[in-house]
């Protein structure tokens, strides 16, 4: 955390809401075999930076909102990212057996619960969207209307799961007999915008929706979401070079040793570290663009770029 | 089907529409690499009876609505459906290599495309659900909400998910030792209900909702479905110790092999039809109770219990 001591007390503010809430919206009390619910905890309920839900939150205070009407779609967020991460930690996907610091899910519960608890938590991702805010206000229900399907798109085969299946085509060659997909740099960047930059965009999206954002205030988080995202994942592939397996929590050298390609691969650690700082020079001024000077958001870009984790 | 002709028609043509609708909500053009939207489309258009959407249309019509207003959430109901039995078949649960007459989705495109796949027909479902119909009548967009919240909640742990989870502990034991979970015959019941009812509950609901119905038609709709579905079970399982692989589009035998509990198993073939048909009688009474006198529901019962496949 790079940002001043209020702006680090906000963020730290947020995320501690955010793990409060999380919690909340697990089905409660449990209606389903102990095992399933505990994998499902066990996997949200693990740390994790929150940066989702916490970009979400920030972006309907960045519009003038309020962001408590916010936070199902904060967690929303979070619940289908939780998801992906334990469909990818998968061994028939990246086989990884370390996140957050600890077994992925299938180790300790077995792939069977694993591919179930993350099914159960996208679901439960739209039960959450679908419900809350609990009230009939038209103009509520439309913004929810319009989370929900902003969200379904980016984590879809139009965004997340579409970047995955990209991703696992580039590594492994298919039953069919067709080789890798061999990625250049251009595609290398649409397979991460895809995969990890849709949802990102959407969470911050859904939060300037829900905070009453007018279009172009909406649009103008979208494009800073966007660079965001893309700042992240330059970000992610130097600290997966750099990184030991203990700050990250995950296991470190993955990608290269997968032989994937990655920024520093093909650009350099320097040079990765200069692009990802252009980002967030792209993401201010998306912003101002639309009258938006705030601080907070901005205050999230550099704890992107400049994490250690 | 054993329904007269002008009711065959009647379900064989919602049929054909549901076919048409459900090819026109995947992703087009597709925006994801060729793998994974043919992989979602080689399980969602493989068939299949399409019993859930015509259900879901069927209950539109049954309280006097218009069912092409609930045509997005029947489509969406089978996508989900469709998905889960992608994630079933996989080799971590059921470990299926058949499934509508062909060979099942990770036999012909791999483990992991089978999940995402799986994953994607579950978040496009929602997708739809938002998106569709597109209008911004406030009450059009309070029934998408109530039907988003009715199918995310049938769909998920406290639902579908729940009693797969159930399922999958009563025939593995867990990675931490414990035994298989023991069900007796109400454990087996609830199971079902939550496995395969609670989404065909969620169908006919949804169709009652879009369609306009009152809240004493909806409850009486939920009603007969959660009888269909229970019948549903009880054939499924008859025609499981009776069927061939060839008929059935799958392999035959599977739940006595593996030694999971089944309606004929623990009260014989001859009285497991009687529980059906009795299933049917309290549909119709539950029907007649709210004054829906439609022979259209009742006719998708009785093909539920004397169906062949």
């Amino acid at each position: 955390m790079t940002a001043g001591g209020s702006l680090a007390g906000y963020l730290e503010a947020r995320r501690a809401e955010v793990e409060a809430a999380l919690a909340a919206f697990l089905p409660d009390p449990p209606q389903s075999p102990e095992m399933v619910d505990w994998a499902m905890r066990y996997s949200l309920l693990a740390g994790g930076k929150r940066l989702r839900p916490i970009l979400c939150l920030a972006s309907a205070d960045a519009v003038g909102g309020e962001y408590r009407a916010a936070m199902p779609a904060a967690c929303a967020v979070e619940l289908i990212h939780t998801y992906s991460l334990i469909h990818d930690d998968l061994p028939a996907m990246d086989n990884d057996t370390m996140r957050r610091g600890r077994p992925t899910l299938h180790v300790v519960a077995g792939e069977g619960m694993a591919i179930l608890a993350g099914d159960g938590l996208l679901t439960q991702a739209f039960l959450v969207l679908a419900r809350e805010p609990a009230t009939r206000d038209a103009r509520i229900a439309a913004r929810k209307l319009r989370v929900i399907e902003t969200i379904a798109r980016a984590a879809g085969v139009e965004g997340m799961v579409g970047g995955q299946a990209i991703d696992l085509a580039s590594v492994t060659s298919t039953p069919n007999g067709r080789p890798p997909l061999e990625l250049d740099a251009a595609g290398l960047q649409a397979m991460h915008a895809q995969k990890t930059g849709a949802l990102i965009r959407a969470a911050a999206v859904s939060g300037a929706i829900m905070g009453g954002g007018s279009d172009g205030q909406i649009a103008a988080v979208d494009r800073a979401a966007g660079e965001f995202g893309l700042a992240f994942q330059i970000v992610d592939d130097i600290l997966d070079v750099e990184g030991v397996t203990a700050t990250l929590g995950k296991t470190a050298g993955k990608d290269a040793a997968a032989g994937k390609p990655t920024y520093p691969a093909l650009y350099g650690v320097d040079t990765s570290r200069r692009l990802a700082e252009e980002c967030l020079a792209r993401a201010e001024a998306a912003l101002r663009s639309a009258d938006i000077g705030d601080d907070r958001l901005l205050a999230i870009g550099s704890w992107i770029v400049h994490r250690s984790n």
